[in-house]
């Protein structure tokens, strides 16, 4: 802080650490990773914990904290989008100003998919201005995606994601056999987030999707091939998130698929889940891509082989030219006054662009849905 | 960001940069710091003012934006503590979804005072995980205290600050002519945080409040002495406050005066300002020092008079032994798990207690009330 007669200047930095780190069986009590950075005999825990989970893991759980001798508060949550409130935030503080924590070395504990690690990861960076929290993702989605960063959000106002914060988990558990229990549906739902990654950024990823991963769908993740290609994953979203944890850089490789997928995903909120909105988006930036000569045909073909290979089925027909124009619109707003765009040129690379047309997205779903029709040589008859 | 094959370690850091500075018309067209840190013309600000505030200056803040081209929003918000709800919260972020500014470059501007830039400035922290503020305090507890830092909060759960964040605003706007219409009463409230700075840190302080303090209330804090007064008073928070932004020391001094006050302002919501509780706290504290022995008569006696010749008039009637230590018992959550209570030692000094007794919150109110009985020598007969 410089200090002059009229004018002070604060200036400081502030160190963010966490640490993410597989776990071979969480609530295993021999496993002391739960209660890392925190007080463990005679401390408290607040514990939120999706209810699928807590009815397959309820009592290993209790079992887990009572021989830690730590108070624990078990607050089950329902899954799912529909969950990610404000009224449910507002449950959490409310439950949780009535089990007093220390402010500090008591970290809240969020146990479940992606929509609870968000709405408890907000509930922590609110409380108090901010206590400390650790994520345990149950979902493939949370495990890949929603718990590597630190946003955390709640819809509003009828739009996804509209308030939130940045605030870093102080770890992240990732135990993969807590897989093992989803419903096929929601394991290929995180699985078009690791395609995400490998189309536009990793090939050497893709190449994995393509030898291994209907095979890693079929069995959890749970091989050694299914470790490899979700260690790979995080690896990947830990190089683009890191550097730029806040997004001081408004063009985030990571936004792939994320653009027209935001109207999508508001619109079906009921019967399409985020990666399947992610899928469409990326098709859809497939086909603009390859519209715009940016994409060969074979790599548009690799891509679209793939999405069949794993058994993704993408809902074209929830395609809509205004909607994904207005989600564009509205992601101009969020990206600061540019479209910022990522588009693939070839497996594993992509540019961003600013100046998508709208007829551009009636033209490519029109592509897309030729592309799709069972015919034998379909990207070049298109 | 180090991978290793399972493990990662995210380690970054984030500059956080501020800038208060002292403006002689904030609303005055040729001033463009209102317009700093974003787009102009063609630009669009979402403005949260003060309903007084507004009315009295309503007029000249509506032609400056006119005057730069720039389409403004004004949102009027009641002052007061009433103001600082969830309901209010949510108010502002609908209004603000409904009037689409960018992210980056059109920074919300809070014209009001500390419930104000509390609540605004939790808004921007919580709009698409946060977009820029600018504050411009228009009360002495804002201009000296609330505005400074970068805490956020609302109300909650009936409880004071129970929620919020940490959220550097880009500019801190401090035009003093905004205090003349404040009246008396709120002057002396935010006097009340300039005398918690004089006693537990800065002796300078205390003698310019001895020598100019009265008068400078009477003048509104226009005058030089005023200006004088105004610009220590900052100083010293900002060096309280600037390498602890985040409180990662949890031993603060700007909490002398802070954790009694906790609960009366709570329970007497409706007729006690925030300084009004701090002073209160303040001469608790200064009553247990003495008990202790750690403060001489002679100090207790000077603080005394320099309320006093400020005409403070603190309410002692108000203070009560249980609800004091049932305050104390949550600032130890908040303190995590410890008293951290700062008790002056001299004029201009301190130290931190984690040791007070509930017996000596009852012992100090009543030697406060015997000191304050109208005797000659108070301190040495009480």
């Amino acid at each position: 802080m410089n200090a002059a007669a009229t004018r002070w200047r604060v200036s400081e930095t502030r160190r963010v650490e966490y640490e993410l780190c597989n776990v071979a069986d969480v609530f295993d009590p021999a496993c002391d990773a739960l209660l890392a950075d925190g007080r463990r005999a005679g401390g408290r825990r607040f514990v939120v914990v999706d209810e699928v989970v807590l009815r397959h893991h309820g009592a290993r759980l209790a079992a887990y904290f009572a021989q830690h001798g730590v108070t624990a508060r078990i607050v089950p949550l329902p899954g799912g989008e529909g969950g990610k409130t404000m009224e449910t935030w507002q449950h959490l503080l409310r439950t949780l100003d009535e089990f007093p924590i220390h402010r500090r070395d008591e970290p809240i504990l969020a146990i479940g998919g992606g929509v609870l690690t968000d709405v408890v990861g907000f509930a922590a960076s609110s409380y108090r201005r901010g206590v400390p929290h650790i994520k345990v993702p149950t979902t493939l989605m949370g495990y890949v995606d929603a718990a590597v960063g630190i946003k955390t959000a709640i819809n509003f106002n009828g739009r996804k994601n509209r308030l939130g914060s940045f605030e870093p988990p102080r770890r992240v558990l990732l135990d993969r056999r807590l897989l093992r229990t989803l419903p096929p549906r929601h394991l290929r739902n995180g699985v078009c987030e690791i395609v995400k990654l490998a189309v536009i950024k990793d090939a050497a990823l893709f190449i994995l999707l393509e030898r291994h991963g209907a095979a890693s769908i079929a069995g959890a993740f749970q091989g050694e091939a299914g470790g490899a290609i979700l260690d790979r994953a995080i690896d990947d979203m830990l190089q683009e998130l890191a550097p730029n944890l806040f997004e001081d850089e408004l063009a985030r490789v990571a936004d792939f698929g994320h653009t027209f997928s935001y109207g999508l995903e508001t619109r079906h909120e009921d019967h399409l889940l985020h990666g399947e909105a992610v899928l469409l988006d990326i098709l859809v930036s497939v086909a603009i891509a390859h519209a715009r000569g940016l994409l060969a045909d074979a790599a548009a073909a690799r891509i679209l082989a793939l999405v069949e290979r794993l058994g993704l089925a993408p809902p074209l027909e929830l395609l809509d030219a205004t909607l994904m124009w207005q989600s564009l619109l509205d992601r101009v707003e969020h990206r600061n006054g540019a479209q910022r765009v990522p588009l693939p040129t070839a497996v594993g690379t992509g540019v961003f662009v600013n100046d998508i047309r709208r007829g551009e997205l009636a033209d490519a779903i029109a592509t897309l849905q030729c592309w799709t029709r069972p015919t034998h040589d379909r990207i070049a008859e298109c």
